[in-house]
């Protein structure tokens, strides 16, 4: 077994010699922070429960529509990889599937993450994935799930987490957080966060359901639009007090507006009743995009923003296999004219934080970096989903550090629910950032010695300002 | 004669000798392989002809409004190139005012392609490139070019050409195909390409003319919208008959619509009388796009769309000298949101290929990567146009395989009716690929094994994958 | 004290070791030519009356929202730093609050300017600038600034400084600039911009002011619109006739129409009332950027653009301290579409300059490019505002070349009002330009030779052609 280049100690460096002698040290700087997940989709759940992870391809696969968007479009179909609501097939074939496929994810994101995280976590020798190797490498595996130590918890410990969020249903009752946070034995911070979209979004098809169990549960006797704005900021203090540090929208793009309360509660009565105009419903998210800013400056939750995927693209997938099976795809957005009011409203509150993710890169240079570079509540999101590979990453950098520095971004964010990717996706966005520090180093724009500041910066001090952790 | 740079060996690739020495590697596998031009504007009819090409202005600069654009900028006027509708001007001095400004082309994506040209074509040492040697240049490649074995089908040999697409009007009879394909000493295939634009846009001046004739010639005896869609489809029949592997769409925008055959054949007639608005010819468009998708999900004729330029920008250039006179401009498109109901019929269809090219690149990761990724049908077209110079077609690489790896985009893709430059052309992109693949082995994102196999991938495998070669 | 970044020889040139022996010396070549700056910000006053500076913080913070903004971004709230309208704060407390937070500008744009005038014009050693040496700093500084060589027409002098244009209201009597001009001791060149702004704008609060201003002191006699367009042809003759070679217009974005006299003259008079609507200002301001261009086209004034800035975007800001306090934030632009009418009529033109600049740099390769291309009157703009920074800068250089070589650009604008900071600005730029020509060289695209005439090019003979100088 010659040297894996998934545990190559120059995996992701960049290639100049001078260049890559400094990015090793400025990892070796990195490697003694501990990660730091404050927006991710692992359920709280199971690390209450500790439960062992399923087989392979329940752990690995079917749920990550990362993987298996690739594999659809290699001519897999999704029935094939239990994806979405399908569960017919065979774990074991599942996982051949993949195996015999192994090459297309060379090069890619998941490709790097799956690679490391098999060869790292599960020992296996990524020169044998591959077709022939598959049931092999399924045993494998699965004797490492079932061992006692291959738990969460223990996971958590060993991958040097120190704060997992999770992502929720704002009617949650968060439970298992309480669970987690009263075990004296479990040191890991794992922290709900507030993610109203299904409440929102008139288009969603429990809208009218949602709100209304919002109005009834927590909306302190008030009726309609009342009772649900109510409803909101009663569930985000009940978030609040079980460890809760931010609030996520999932919004269509990234728009805010100031509505009267009047216009407001009637286009909220047309979402209800299901009358509202595809105009009225996007009006209804800018009026309430600009509600959550202003809740959030009064509770503190920092507002993350995930504007610009057109959600479940393909209609016929979607009937199929449901929501969320990879066919999510991004369009442009304008973040200057959408958020001017909320902007000129709470854009330089000190009680306010807003992290601004984009799925679009002509805005890292266009309008996040100029709007976090005067804006003090807004920092720039970390490179997201399709941008979160390695030359995309030093894209984002390189984007908007000449007019951000290193203070205004908010620390990487892995927004997975894959548990055990998590050390390789921290891993590889680190490696992105010392090799960008260490070139502005090479090329005097900074000091050695600041680049090393820098990177504990963008590691760890700034998720830990931004996240309030 | 020092060395020149068109013929040295390390030409177009990276600076890092680790990664040079990794991508000289790689630039000897793709040169054991075949050139494949699957898009082109090359006429059948000069190669089954075999003509002598005629003199060096007529050759490299007059038809090529890649290499006039510049001319232009510079104070030229067309006339004095013959270009477009002109041809007054003596050849002699077309190309004496084209050597003399030979340095404006340093640096440009012509200016390589023509360099090498010359320099391995025609022998010329392009040190001498310039208006005191004008004439003797002249002399020099009218001599090659009056040579015996300087004719189309023994370049075509000579070049390495397995294929050459051309691009043929919808009611073209193909003769000259048919000629090469049944000429028993010709190995070469060249293929026809269905490119009906010019009978789908309102806006073209001979657009009743057009598609009158079609539903005359090919409408099987229907009439209208039914006759044209009848025609449309016979069409295209015969030119699956003759080889063709493609049809071709230079849209304006990315966008497909189902309209109802009513609404269809209102739209048509108006088009037809001339009375349509200019939303209305859009409209027209948009249904034929989703129309063209359904007929190659039927017939297997890969799809490929060109959008998102603005042709014929300059009005007084063009009633002055005609279309294509190098004034054509892009703007921004919007693949998502345009080709969505298109992707979610026919996305998945294991029967239909889909190239999407753009000249947005701000397309490249937010929104063809991504559709790549998931849709079986599509694949990432190559760099086109303004995109095919080395550090475009790097970006391309770059911000696309991190989302799809090496198996979903479409090869290169030469677009030209320069036949003397398909070479240098190929040469080019091939390079590029081989320092970006050189670039993930130094950084050990992928092994050089696998860099290797991807190399032939990029160059040759998916080409033929995706235009059925 | 160790070698400063801001001094070191290798500052901002590639890794690359063989790169950055041929960067070097590209940079010698460009560091024996002039500084040309036509287009910025300093006062022609100050330097025909040739004053002292003022202190530190009123030199280098207060008037630069360019550094402010990072500090606002920080929680330093403006009238701490005397931005804008306010002026309360003592100026060691606005320096204070600067150096202590001097770690902000590490990787920035501003942080290079400010560290290399710091070390290089004021002899500081950029080690100590923090918030403990701040008052030592402070005064080194006064005592710089109070010397009698320390005036800006010895400055001019030592910075090797051949133009500098200023920018200046059409009503401006420009005496300060005649007053220089006729200065037999001072060979340097002070030259007016025309900048009519504030008199087109219908929402400048005080458009209605300035434009009958306008008609009555140059309108000869005439009166509304046509006294208008008079006033505007007149003082830009007078402009012409003080040494100015450009007109410059912060347009909302890249539109122009030509309106018919009448409706152009009916919106003119709604915007002096006061009761135009949104669409119809912009809509007259587009008017303006076709007249304009027929006014350039006639008197030879170089026309600059520099749309797709959102000023004045946090309202708040602007109530309490004024415009132009750090949040102007970029927006997508359209120059193809935009722009169209204007190019169809005068981009042919022979005695038309029009430099495109641009804050959305997709429009680099999209747009800019391909225009700048094939229209003689149209340039490209050297990367502006946020993107004047080193990695913009290459990647403006990377996206353009390919299209454009070297003959179509515009050569740098400093764009500033920091009189002491242009030589850093011109020494950064410079320095990227020959990063950029040698990676050129080495990827064998051009040859040594051939970059050392580019260097000049890019550097001063394009700004002198483009500017007229």
């Amino acid at each position: 077994m010659t040297q894996s280049i998934a545990t190559h100690p120059d995996r992701l460096l960049p290639a100049d010699p001078a260049t890559r002698t400094i990015a090793r040290e400025l990892v070796e700087v990195a490697e003694t922070l501990p990660l730091l997940s404050p927006h991710g989709h692992v359920p709280a759940e199971a690390i209450a429960r500790n439960d062992a992870f399923p087989d392979p391809a329940a752990l690995l696969i079917s749920p990550d529509h990362y993987v298996y968007r690739l594999l659809n479009a290699d001519g897999v179909n999704l029935e094939e990889v239990n994806a979405g609501t399908s569960d017919a097939a065979d774990p074991r074939d599942v996982w051949r599937a993949f195996c015999k496929r192994w090459e297309l994810f060379d090069g890619t994101a998941s490709g790097y993450w799956l690679r490391r995280e098999l060869v790292t976590v599960f020992g296996i020798d990524d020169a044998t994935i591959d077709g022939a190797h598959a049931d092999e490498l399924y045993d494998r595996i699965s004797d490492v799930l079932a061992r006692p130590a291959f738990r969460p918890r223990q996971l958590f410990r060993d991958f040097g987490l120190e704060v997992l969020a999770t992502t929720d249903d704002p009617l949650d009752d968060l439970s298992a957080h309480r669970q987690l946070a009263e075990d004296q034995d479990f040191a890991g911070k794992v922290l709900p966060t507030f993610r109203p979209d299904a409440y929102v979004k008139f288009w969603n098809p429990s809208f009218a359901t949602n709100a209304d169990r919002l109005v009834q549960e927590a909306g302190d006797g008030l009726s309609g639009y009342r009772g649900y704005l109510r409803g909101m900021e009663n569930r985000r203090r009940h978030f609040v007090g079980n460890g809760a540090v931010s609030a996520d929208h999932g919004v269509w793009r990234p728009e805010a507006v100031r509505l009267d309360d009047a216009e407001a509660a009637e286009l909220f009565e047309k979402g209800i009743s299901g009358t509202a105009t595809e105009a009225e419903a996007l009006r209804f998210e800018a009026n309430m995009t600009y509600q959550f800013a202003r809740m959030s400056a009064d509770d503190g939750l920092t507002m993350t923003i995930h504007p610009g995927s057109y959600r479940d693209h393909s209609t016929h997938t979607v009937e199929r296999f449901g929501p969320d099976t990879g066919n999510d795809i991004p369009f442009a957005v304008d973040f200057t004219r959408g958020l001017q009011p909320l902007l000129s409203d709470f854009g330089n509150s000190d009680d306010f934080n807003l992290v601004l993710f984009t799925l679009d890169e002509t805005t890292f240079s266009r309008e996040i970096a100029p709007l976090a570079g005067f804006y003090r509540a807004v920092y720039a999101g970390a490179p997201w989903w399709f941008l979160d590979e390695p030359d995309a990453m030093h894209r984002f950098r390189a984007a908007t550090t000449g007019t951000l520095g290193f203070s205004r971004s908010s620390g990487f964010i892995d927004d997975t629910r894959a548990f055990c990717s998590i050390p390789a996706r921290h891993d590889a966005a680190r490696r992105v950032d010392a090799g960008f520090l260490a070139r502005l180093v090479v090329e005097h724009r900074i000091t050695e010695e600041r680049a090393r500041t820098a990177m504990v910066e963008l590691t760890d001090t700034n998720p830990r300002k931004v996240f309030n952790l």
